[in-house]
């Protein structure tokens, strides 16, 4: 009764078996491995994109930050929602990145419209030298309560930045899940809707610790390398990062495992329905953020359920009701998923 | 034949094998795992430092500029020696995460010497507020060149630094091969001779990706965290970070990678010596830095064998010698040294 | 007829005799000059705080961004409100000084309430290691909206501050405006109230370029003299700044000036009320947000006058009012604002 | 007898006299004053460069930081002599600006020559992506210790950089005094020699406090102007420093003043020189380092003589020489040199 994050499970069997395989003789390190140009060309095949730069890290943030700081400079602002991971979670790691770039907070209750986003970026009036300067645009998809933004209405927040001439990022630390839930292509997702950059996240999604970072014009590539390098971000042992990945795109690993996750999503998402949860974001991918009484919470957290308050703490009057989040990984059994709804 | 670096060959199986294990069920993220908790546990002990502090990353140079930045401010200067990891190979990662800190090179052909040590510091007189100020001492054990300080050498160097009042940092990516190599205890060449914070390399002796960072007095830990954090440095899955440390603490793998490593490069050396080579520096650990003539390289390159030039290029008069840097890893076997030797 | 800033004016001839009467002989540079001595004295005796360390720059962003990076962190987040000029006119000075700190924005229409500064601060819960850490509030007295602070709302923010911990910053660029404006003593306006640094502005208020900044504890004196060396802004002929700021504070000329600008402030304040005006923020200092009809702005304009609109364009329906911010100097002359609102 | 620095004399009065001039009426702020317009127009005039970008700053760190930060890129190293101003007397702010760039030292007794400077380039092989990638070489005209570099040697270190593709920074503190030494054309003294941007010092010749920055291509003009305003180096009341600066172009003053300063620099080192002073350099401009017994400067201090030694310190053995500093500014009385010689 695991709900507590998709980084809590454990990796995919595929992907430990791609590592013991990759752990014998001697390779190429910091990213001139073999296995790291078949990352290269299978990222750009499933993104229809031949000339992508294609990166690998080990966080997410790093993934973030060291896109964002490749297409931003310091006296810029970055366009994101309050509760994007790069405003609420990375510790200032973007300002760190950038060398003092802001973040202009776009109101989003959990999507960004391109109304809202155009509302931001003029706020920013470029004042001449004063203000900040207006800078990349960041998304996330699956955002992060858990709904997923259609491929139009990804098209027209690319319109929005295109029209002011600034890039755009997609954080998609759970890019798989979203894509399975809307069934279009990677391009569809990204640069056909006016994305520069993503973060393609693979950890969330059955992998031990692996991003990679696709820039669609490779012309900042040679600096995304030196920014890697300098955040210290740069593996030597770079062949463990490239198993993962290829072991990810292999047989579908991505697909299946994302697959997975929403729909166990989903059937925790009917049955905490069925008990009477209100969902303040309507759940489309792994995540679910549902309110129950505070009573029930703490039956469920005593019977072992392990999630999430977001709002609130367990003390209080019992009959009140609290958002908790619910997310689920590639692996939880759905026997995991009843016992919790048994309980409820 | 691979000589090109102690990072290009496998992880132990060991590593790979506490991976696998260490792949099942749930557990805590972003350090609170219960493996962290035996990591900490066990380097205390290691150490003899039942207060450190300890964290983990999974590149050297994280593991570096973590701790330089934490023990140091912008306005100081660290102070090294020219072929220092942190000044020749990390790309300004010192200078990025420390805020903009400068590096004093130290006179030095391998070993830092007390005395240069102390003329560097002597030259960076505080001025007032217009110069650099002084700041932390880093020093690189084994050395770049494959030399080792003895206790003795490390104890007079932390006098000096004690003399400053700046604190000491020990890059010691080779850590272990060192200390097999001085058959002294992790105490007596950190804590007992005056270093205050350690980067104690797993990678190149035989880990897939992690690297502890060591705090004598934990004062400043807290800080550490918030830096880590903020570099995206902070893992998610720690556990797969938790697990290469505890296996390489575990049934002294450290050490025998460490012991492995160094035996194949004394027979290496043995074997370059009788081939009439000319040492540089006198190999101590697992490097080994050999005068070859220019016409001898190329025929062991054409032969198939893998090592870096370190001065020149095959270009040029082939009766010229040119240094070549030759390292053992902890797998290579003794056909592949006799092999090199046979060939040579 | 110009109210465009506080800037654009002349600076006092007493600040000009001083620089003149300055001007012979030798001196000491970089703070050391004997002038310097008795500005620190004299600040000490005006705030009635004889341990505050005291110290000059040229320009208002420097002294808030030296200020705040000394009181600060670069994982932690400041407090102030979107219209502070840390936020918006300083084009991410607080984020590139402070090493990358962010800014979160506390709701204000103009002041800062006590029970918003204190949802601000809970809206950033630290979250471990994860979101941004809390940092230093910065309020600005005058503020941008030309209302002042009493004392006794300083101090109620003073006491959030000290509930949380936390350091207070004044942003006084226009100190003196608001101090006679109150009738209170520098110290209430400030240490009394929980106040630990001060940006005491001189620029807007008759100097030709030079403002203190004030630390009423001085544990952190020395770090701010590194920061401001390394910020490029510790002046070599040092005696032109404190004999600006000696005169500043010389037969009352501070407060004389801030008094003449509020007095014609409140002359423009009152035809502009009486032709009908409307206000946005009710103005107590020198600075006054008016609504006229668009027509009479581009009337204005045509005859002359010089001064901002806040909101919008002069391209739109004629009838339709905007704001626009009237700033009065401390020269700005009766004839010219009389002939102003003989205009209007 | 005040021979410590050209930064402790007075400005000359035609200076006070604009300043005086300047302040009345109101003018536009940040740099968009009439004077400023005027200055750009002598500047360029002065260097026939019509297209050059002009900026003021009033520190001389501020000129150089910015413009180095404007050439460099963070994973960059910028190349210098150890005694340049940037890296000893700046407290880091190069690093500071630049985001982390790091400073490679050029062999040099004073001036650099071409051999040293290849070499050093050289050293820094840029190694892929793991060591500091190459990036702009500042020159000190004239240098630390009182050498001109000749037109030609200028223009040789400038077919280094071009060769190189590196960008060339003149750090011209001193930038008049070397000009009237040499006879030489501004132009032929930068850009036709090389230089790419100009650090053009009016402080140390007689202004209060001023310097521009000269970029001779204007490409990178705008990022200039942020980067100032985010360094908190944009005057709001910018006329003060346009007045000082036109004033120093207008009639010929500051070839007066630095034709004064070296002139009287000539009858010391004369005096000196018949006293049996021993020149370690020999001084070209207004600067003289020679070396005199222990005793006599004792004897020099005594009787009220300033300057500064360079290397050591009054303790000690009598007879042993000690180098000192000697600078002359614009304003020293040829009856203040003769009273020091008489001593002497």
């Amino acid at each position: 009764m695991h709900f507590a994050s998709d980084n809590s499970g454990p990796a995919n069997p595929e992907i430990l078996a791609a590592l013991n395989a990759a752990n014998t003789g001697y390779a190429m390190g910091y990213g001139a491995d073999e296995e790291m140009a078949k990352v290269t060309a299978r990222i750009r095949e499933i993104f229809e994109a031949p000339e992508a730069a294609v990166y690998l890290v080990a966080t997410g943030t790093a993934a973030n930050v060291l896109a964002l700081s490749t297409l931003s400079q310091p006296w810029q602002t970055l366009f994101c929602s309050a509760p994007a991971h790069i405003n609420m979670d990375e510790c200032n790691a973007p300002e760190f990145y950038t060398g003092g770039a802001k973040l202009t907070l776009v109101t989003a209750a959990d999507k960004i419209t391109p109304a809202n986003l155009r509302a931001a970026i003029e706020g920013e009036e470029t004042r001449g030298v004063h203000g900040p300067q207006r800078g990349p645009i960041s998304i996330t998809q699956v955002t992060e309560f858990g709904t997923v933004y259609t491929v139009d209405e990804l098209a027209a927040l690319g319109d929005v930045a295109t029209s002011y001439g600034l890039p755009m990022h997609l954080d998609g630390a759970r890019f798989t899940n979203a894509l399975v839930s809307l069934g279009c292509t990677p391009a569809e997702m990204t640069w056909k809707a006016g994305v520069d950059a993503v973060s393609f996240g693979g950890t969330k999604n059955g992998c031990m610790g692996v991003e990679a970072v696709i820039f669609f014009d490779p012309a900042k590539a040679q600096e995304f390398e030196y920014r890697r390098k300098r955040g210290a971000h740069l593996f030597s042992k770079h062949r463990y990062l490239s198993a993962q990945m290829l072991a990810y795109l292999t047989d579908d690993l991505w697909l299946r495992n994302a697959r997975a996750a929403n729909a166990k999503a989903a059937r925790l998402a009917t049955g905490l329905r069925n008990a009477g949860a209100h969902f303040s974001h309507e759940p489309q991918a792994n995540m679910i953020f549902a309110a129950l009484p505070r009573a029930t919470h703490q039956r469920l957290f005593d019977a072992g359920a392990v999630y999430h308050l977001w709002d609130g703490t367990l003390d209080g009057a019992a009959e009140e009701e609290l958002t908790a989040r619910f997310v689920c990984d590639w692996s939880i059994g759905d026997d995991q998923i009843d016992a919790f709804l048994a309980l409820l």
